[in-house]
């Protein structure tokens, strides 16, 4: 048994903020949840965030599946015509959302549905259609009922709108679909004030996520909020690394969805010095962000369908961050390995397997990570360097596989059961050949994912 | 309802020979499987194949696993010390199969088993060890028993060896884990005779493939024997290029093993003309060669763990055969639509989703399809094109989408639950964009494929 302070064994550490999984409304923002009857359930299913005043900088990271849904192409051209670049960066005054529907592969009509509840929340809000950002989640193929959710904007929009936790906590209810419980995160910095001194600044996210969630840009439905100072492209470069850290590492069954988007709004309601200008307060929003989208991404890990716990891989020692990004995303991928961590199976030859299968992401993830568009093209989808005479894995604190040492190191099974019996198993490769390091997050395999997605249409 | 002519309702035609699926051993060979005490059930776990006289052509398609087992590196360096480059290509004399354990990641001392495998069966059989290719399959992490392998060795070789179809029947019976029935293939064409006029050459294929199936080169073990003729060179081209449209485009579960491997042997005794020299005989052996192993594939896709079905997915009108082939290995890996056709829901949002996430294969699948060096760099891991506006899609002959009409064609349900209660699923899309065209083989995700690989060590 190495000694305790063996790296291996422990945790990377994550240099962020704590976070508090809830939802608390940042300085600037109205917020909404309601029922507009787009569920066959009854469930709350309509969202609406709001800035308070004139539109605000906004920018986004949406799905690259070619299927993508109307929310989706609506959203992208807003930003492009209130931000004048097709960098998805722009100004909103407001995001909707709606849940029961996807609005994907609907076609004309589904795209005159979508425009048509733009202008409805434009007409109520006394924007213009082009300030209105668009989520919408459910079964592929179905239409949303104008109707319903045209009733629900003259119900709720101004009126029931309020600058209140409980009217984020309300909106983000209604994102959910199959998902187990609501999901939010807000972490509160420190950051240069625009009169000097500090002034304290808000990021708070919601989001839902469940399946159909894979590493490929933003794999899910969020809105990140800050009362923080920064333009639409300073937004945009904050979330677009964050999301290569974050969201990209996450995976739930391979599948990316049709209708993924993650939308980030800055009111400036807090007083801080422009992150476009300021490093430290650049420094401060970027960390925030950060660290609400890495809890936002455990959150809808742990909830993937049929989950019963959350997988964390983590590795260090490796030739480059990529590499490592890259290992940690192809064993929490594995079909295999979440089967053994169902089966509370210390099955290290699945892990070692999966990782010696691992090809660095695709270039514009890559670019996002910070790397050149040079760099980036030449590095992506290059299989990942893994030395099987220097790796060492652990899983759930107990040394698996150590390569200098001739391999495997007849692991305990009985005792890794008990270890991985547990709400988050970690599984820890150290690679041994630089000092790359990365995490991704994924859920165990389990009878319960196929029962949810093999009996009923989602 | 489309007239029956539409060609998004008919199979793909393959241009190929009809197979039979039993093994018939080609001339020029001997084969025998035993039971070498591997396997704790005490099932056979041991093969050998050898070519009558001289060492003949050879040639190998391996895993890109950095985990590559011990048996894949000791056949690759074999081959290149026979063939003189690292194309694997060269020349052997016997083909040693083992099951029960992968002996992968069993560092140094699991590369002297095998090595020590190898001498026992070059002492045996009168050649080198070099001339010794091997194959093995099972638990990752576990040593090979060598004592019961070579006591089966002195017991096998030559005495038990015989050119008969029982002889390679038995060996293909040997090379199974938890497969649930035996695989084989042969097929028999017409080719230019080396003395003139025509001559028949037989191709036959036995192999094992259950779990830890992707499309990442070969991804399981298969050894293919012909009595055509052909040099290591042309073997490894033809079997390349094959590869690229057959166990490429098989996947199980997503994950790629440590210790896949094609091998193709050549023995000449059919008295063929050379595939290197003349081009008709090239083409019947080219042929016949895809033949065998694009049933190899479904075969083995058929019997994926937990698998209740074959699903195959061809798209036509594709603007190539990359995005074709790209499309299809995108709709058979995704695990919802595996799920889907689980539960017979014609289901074809996922579907849809799926096709809106493919990427082309990575650089060296695209060349040995038969791309320029060039186009295959540039094509990598790119999106392929879909446009939702021209996409048809059709599952068991029902049209689920049809994106000049508006996408959903209002499938009736009911009648695709009958329609996909078979033992083929057929995925079909029509992309109208193109003429490219290709195919994909998976199979259902369902519980017993969770409890087949969470309950059990495999």
């Amino acid at each position: 048994m190495p000694p305790a302070t063996d790296r291996l064994l422990a945790s990377l550490p994550t240099d962020l903020p704590a976070v508090e999984r809830a939802a608390r409304i940042p300085a600037g923002f109205v917020a909404a949840g309601a029922t507009a009857g787009i569920k066959a359930s009854g469930n709350p299913d309509f969202a609406l965030v709001a800035a308070i005043g004139d539109p605000v900088p906004a920018a986004a990271v949406f799905t690259p599946n070619r299927f993508a849904a109307a929310p989706v192409r609506l959203s992208r051209a807003n930003l492009q015509a209130t931000g004048g670049s097709a960098h998805a960066a722009g100004y909103a005054k407001a995001v909707i959302a709606t849940s029961g529907s996807a609005n994907a592969a609907t076609g004309p009509a589904g795209d005159a549905d979508q425009a048509a509840i733009g202008e409805a929340i434009a007409a109520a809000l006394g924007t213009t259609p082009q300030h209105v950002l668009h989520l919408s989640t459910g079964v592929i193929g179905t239409r949303l009922p104008v109707d319903k959710v045209s009733a629900t904007i003259a119900r709720v929009a101004p009126g029931g709108l309020t600058a209140t936790d409980a009217g984020l906590d309300a909106a983000s209810v209604s994102l959910c679909t199959t998902d187990s419980v609501k999901k939010s995160a807000t972490v509160t910095v420190q950051s240069p004030g625009a009169g000097g001194g500090m002034v304290a600044i808000t990021v708070t996210g919601i989001c839902k996520g469940v399946g159909m969630i894979h590493p490929r840009m933003a794999t899910m439905l969020s809105i990140v909020l800050t009362d923080a100072t920064a333009s639409p492209d300073t937004l945009r470069d904050l979330l677009r690394g964050t999301a290569a850290v974050t969201w990209d590492q996450l995976s739930v069954d391979g599948d990316t969805s049709t209708n993924d988007t993650v939308f980030v709004l800055a009111s400036g309601a807090a007083g801080a010095a422009s992150a476009d200008t300021d490093p430290a307060a650049r420094d401060a929003l970027a960390t925030a962000i950060t660290a609400v989208a890495r809890d936002l991404a455990r959150q809808q890990a742990r909830d993937g369908e049929g989950a019963t716990a959350l997988i964390t891989c983590q590795v260090s020692g490796a030739a480059d961050d990529v590499d490592a990004r890259a290992i940690a995303r192809a064993v929490i991928a594995s079909s295999l390995v979440k089967a053994a961590v169902h089966g509370k199976d210390a099955n290290w030859g699945r892990i070692a397997g999966a990782a010696g299968n691992a090809v660095a992401a695709e270039a514009a993830v890559l670019e996002a990570a910070g790397l050149t568009p040079t760099e980036a093209q030449a590095r992506a989808a290059q299989p990942a360097r893994v030395d099987p005479a220097t790796l060492r894995i652990a899983i759930a604190g107990l040394v698996a596989y150590d390569g200098a040492k001739g391999g495997p190191t007849g692991i305990d099974k009985a005792a890794a059961r008990i270890a991985m019996d547990a709400e988050e198993v970690l599984i820890r490769l150290d690679l041994g050949l630089g000092t790359g390091s990365g995490e991704a997050f994924g859920c165990p395999l389990t009878e319960g994912y196929v029962k949810e997605n093999s009996e009923y249409t989602s």
